[in-house]
């Protein structure tokens, strides 16, 4: 099997990451934990690296967002690409910055459709050098 | 259609992406152009996200190697998770270090199985804040 380059973004398969990405978006500004752990595949495959931290399975992930303080939240996306391929896969990547500061932050996600719905099963955030 | 759970790291899917991963880890430290080029897609929706930059499109990751000094590509690779989904999807995220640095590097790439083979359509490189 292959993905055909004909499947990529097909636009149903779009909407659906497009809405997946922006609840998980709406849940990160308002720190809303509950969604931001559904949206993550509860799996130790699962992997978050973080501009300060990196971790390993879904346990850890949902440990560290629960330690997290809900502050400084907030962020200014400035570019949003997303792109799907085939009916399972999508990639995420935006980059933002957050009030007060000018560096330029990218956050990188790897969504795949499982069985529960779309999940993201590797992220990266880091802040440009 | 959804990827099933037990088509998590299928072992046949993960020795392809493992060598295909090798080959580019190969090429990264020998600067092999040809070869880096090679294994990323080759479309407008491919983007490399590095330390120091943000990259929209093959064209601007190829117009980037082709720039970049070939000094300092050396890395010791202290962790690597290489995790497939279903038959054409892999995301491989390794944590690393440079020569005479103790910074923690990340590097995540996502890859997909496609007509002209598996290629990386999304990556992101930072160092650990």
């Amino acid at each position: 099997m292959t993905v055909p380059l004909s499947d990529i973004n097909l636009p149903a398969v779009l909407e659906e990451v497009t809405a997946a990405f922006a609840e998980y978006q709406e849940a990160l500004v308002t720190n809303d934990v509950a969604v931001l752990d559904k949206l993550f595949f509860d799996s130790p495959h699962t992997l978050r690296y973080g501009a300060g931290e990196n971790l390993y399975g879904y346990d850890a992930i949902r440990a560290f967002r629960q330690a997290r303080p809900a502050v400084n939240l907030e962020r200014e996306v400035t570019v949003t690409a997303i792109t799907t391929y085939g009916q399972d896969l999508a990639v995420t990547n935006i980059e933002f910055k957050r009030a007060g500061s000018d560096r330029i932050g990218r956050q990188s996600q790897t969504w795949v459709r499982l069985p529960e719905g779309w999940r993201v099963v590797s992220a990266h955030v880091s802040l440009m050098t």
